[in-house]
């Protein structure tokens, strides 16, 4: 009997090096985030003035933008860190994936 | 026996001259982001690894972003072109507000 | 003998119609933000500290955009506006215009 | 006789372990972005067309994001990692720095 495999080889090691000391925290958020969306959903259900849905997809946005960012602070402070330290030549690729990150949530 | 008050009293308005015409459109565009934010709670449950969450992330606020500029399409062409050519004096109103959902749009 | 041809044949008009009244108060703004961009190459010349530096880009980003608003706060009140006006049948051009511009300046 | 004080007492340090290796390439970038502010100035002085002149705004944004995402990955390489090594409990006050300049050029 075999239990299904982990979607990516450093996804057990990410939960413990990477945000779990968060995790409680990002889901929190998430599901606040989640409810922002599903009272946008019920904004133009029922035909709310166009600048109030606006606003509130600008909050939402920014609700996500700050997940992003405790998620990327989490990641250097332990993926990151963790890797450089174990194995200084395993340090490159760590870098160039955190740029990569960045460059998606600067959205460049 | 009285219905619950419209949240403000350009609602009703602004559903006819708004963004009724893309309405199931908008809808469908952010009932599919609700699933993109289950997903990134999920992935966060999971732990999955924190760039892959970053990524999803990424398009889930971007595809917010493209709501909110539909929206804003819409409202240009109906919301404040009717207001203006009714009454240019209510256009000022109009233009300001526009300008105002455009500055939390961009974050600024 | 003969003048430089106009770069596009609608810019004249767009002269009188879209931001000629800010236009004194847009290149205040554009002249202090060169001055910006040159304080970050004087920053990155003396060596300082990167998230000083982070900083002052950030604020100069800001900058840029608010004249973004500025201009599109502008054709929106007299490009598109007059446009409409005279001549409904190009006021869909107009607004396929606008709506690119928007989804440049949100990065989309 | 002396030389000026530095601006702050890091930045030397900065200078050898944070973006050094890539200044003249941050320089060239922010070179040719102040000429990209001038072709703005030029471009409202010549009475340029509204959606013309913000292609161009936003590309110069774009820029500018790039040179922030090139500064904050030397970050992160050099000063953030050289901080941590050598002293640990200093490496708190790096990722809290980090985190903030993140903040910042996330305009959040």
């Amino acid at each position: 009997m075999t239990t299904a495999p982990a979607p990516s080889d450093h996804s057990t090691d990410a939960a413990r090096h990477g945000y779990a000391d968060h995790k409680a925290d990002h889901l929190a958020r998430l599901h606040k985030i989640e409810g922002q969306v599903r009272g946008v959903i019920r904004m133009v259900d029922d035909d709310r003035y166009c600048t109030d849905v606006l606003t509130q997809i600008a909050a939402t946005t920014r609700a996500l933008q700050e997940v992003a960012l405790g998620l990327l602070d989490d990641h250097v402070r332990h993926c990151v860190q963790d890797a450089v330290q174990a194995d200084p030549a395993q340090g490159e690729s760590k870098y160039a994936e955190l740029t990569t990150a960045l460059r998606r949530t600067l959205r460049l």
